[in-house]
């Protein structure tokens, strides 16, 4: 079969590779689209070549059809269309026997720190599986992954119908996120420098304002009558945001923290005291995400058709994140792993 | 009757004042004792002089009886022991409509904002009250603020039993924190530089470890068995104490940020995406926290005997003022109001 390594230095070798046989409580999926993620991205550009160790296929953005079962699988047929949750978790930590395998105390994710998907076939443990409707199509299915991602921070914010977020910075987490927001019946605004960016926001029916020209903590005063926003998500990872997080966020307000912050940023301690923030930290997705984005998608309440801006093959899978790369405001590329 | 002034520069002046008459909603109280507050001594230096615009009558940790009631106060009756939960909340603003009237947008604070207890009676709305019962000795009832001040805390943290919870700062607040953490089944360490609070720590059976002395994280860790702390209340202002909060927090730990930092200190971001954490700030207290601190004191759960270092009349609140100042590592000082 053919498969995608990735080999450093910005290039993708293409390789003959052999399929692999699932083992006791594995499966071999027919890969169908693999997004490509802002992780592969970091990847692509070398910084994270200590911890993928290349040649490596990466990908973990992805959808597929099981061709094959192994031993003790049980609840999965030949053809199913699933999803792969790319955690592997140990089960045997103090978090593990606490139930948030999610942030197991050894994780390894599935695309970086093993084979990913950029594959013709991709053998994984069964335990990683989520079932996808027929009805959905395996395009769309390439992106219950990142939707998750939007589904646990809005988890973890506990939005509700008839509030108010501030989602700070509109690439392709934060507009799920928002698109998620409004699923539930929240109102919503995005924060965005970028145009087009802020334009994607508006076709897919959220607010979007340019802190640069409009003062974002006087607009969200008036748009909450002084209250203030009851939930903030900082998906943007830049300085200025973090600031506006504590200025916008109404009293009692939960701010979700979606970035990445390498840095250690100063924050405003007193506006945590004084109007009773929370700060949540969110990493990855639990089985529930993927189940409730799976749902979103299914039922039509979240159209993410929009957010997938290309579509190439596996062999031109260079071209792809070259593409990606000269254009950074694209939403959603996906690779094509099962065409002949 | 007798009251004394805060007048600036570290200085009392004892006045002969009018009672004053409680108007409707309001009751009379002949003040038992009242606690001297860390707030009390940042008034005393003359930090907050634009706000408590002196000459003023401060104090806010106290205990006293029914002496006369205004018109259409019901539930309480002369001769009742009540102490006053010192917030004077607007009831109009968005944040009192959603029930959090002790972050009220227009929020007074008693005894700051508003003349307070240092003084032979004080008048106040019966709102404010709640019922201290006989067998609490007035004394012990002028600690139920700052204690509920500690029920909030532990409160907003969600600590349950057989938690383990580090407490950065042993001072009044965070001892009181520390016993509330015990009566909930808590497992509680300590974590103070100063030796006499660490000794008083052990007294209240409750143990402690010198930061500068031990490595805090890797104590933590061994005590918990790799999973870290699932809770940590920042008690202590200092910079180090951030670093060591996200340190010693194990995944999905909740913060509570019970210390006033008015500088903005850089905080490891990545530690809260990591473990997933979650950062509260916390303020005040709400009826709640008052309802559970007196129940705490009533039923012995909590025993405040030790956390009294001193009593001192009215006419000496100079220098009581003044030896809290020579000796801040002294717990509670109270001033009597009601000796002749
Ligand atoms: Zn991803
Ligand atoms: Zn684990
Ligand atoms: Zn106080
Ligand atoms: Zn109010």
């Amino acid at each position: 079969m053919i498969a995608a390594e990735y080999i450093g230095n910005k290039s993708f070798k293409l390789v003959t590779a052999a399929e692999q046989k699932p083992a006791a409580g594995e499966v071999k999926l027919a890969v169908g689209y693999v997004g490509i993620c802002g992780t592969d991205m970091h990847i692509y550009h070398g910084v994270m070549d200590q911890r993928v160790a290349p040649p490596q296929t990466i990908g973990h953005e992805m959808s597929g059809t099981i061709t094959e079962i192994g031993e003790g699988v049980e609840g999965f047929e030949l053809g199913d269309q699933v999803v792969v949750r790319p955690l592997d978790w140990c089960g045997t930590c103090p978090t593990c026997e606490a139930g948030h395998t999610h942030i197991c105390q050894n994780l390894k994710f599935m695309g970086i720190d093993s084979p990913g998907a950029f594959q013709k076939y991709w053998t994984v443990k069964a335990r990683t599986l989520h079932k996808l409707p027929k009805t959905v199509d395996l395009k769309k299915g390439a992106l219950i992954e990142p939707l998750s991602v939007a589904c646990h921070d809005i988890r973890r914010s506990r939005l509700k119908a008839g509030e108010k977020a501030v989602v700070i910075g509109g690439g392709p987490i934060g507009q799920l996120v928002a698109a998620v927001a409004k699923s539930v019946g929240a109102e919503v605004l995005i924060s965005e420098v970028n145009e087009s960016r802020r334009e994607f926001a508006n076709k897919i029916g959220v607010e979007s304002v340019n802190p640069l020209e409009t003062d974002l903590a006087a607009y969200v005063d008036e748009w909450t009558g002084t209250k203030g926003a009851d939930v903030v998500f900082e998906v943007s990872g830049v300085q200025p945001a973090i600031e506006a997080m504590t200025q916008v966020a109404g009293r009692r307000a939960r701010i979700v923290m979606v970035a990445i912050h390498s840095q250690q940023p100063p924050i405003d301690l007193f506006q945590f005291f004084w109007k009773e923030l929370e700060l949540l930290g969110a990493r990855v997705y639990e089985a529930e995400d993927f189940d409730w984005a799976i749902e979103l998608i299914a039922s039509g309440k979240v159209d993410v058709e929009p957010f997938i801006s290309s579509v190439n093959s596996l062999q031109s899978i260079g071209d792809a994140f070259a593409s990606m790369d000269n254009n950074p405001q694209g939403m959603k590329a996906l690779i094509s792993c099962n065409e002949e």
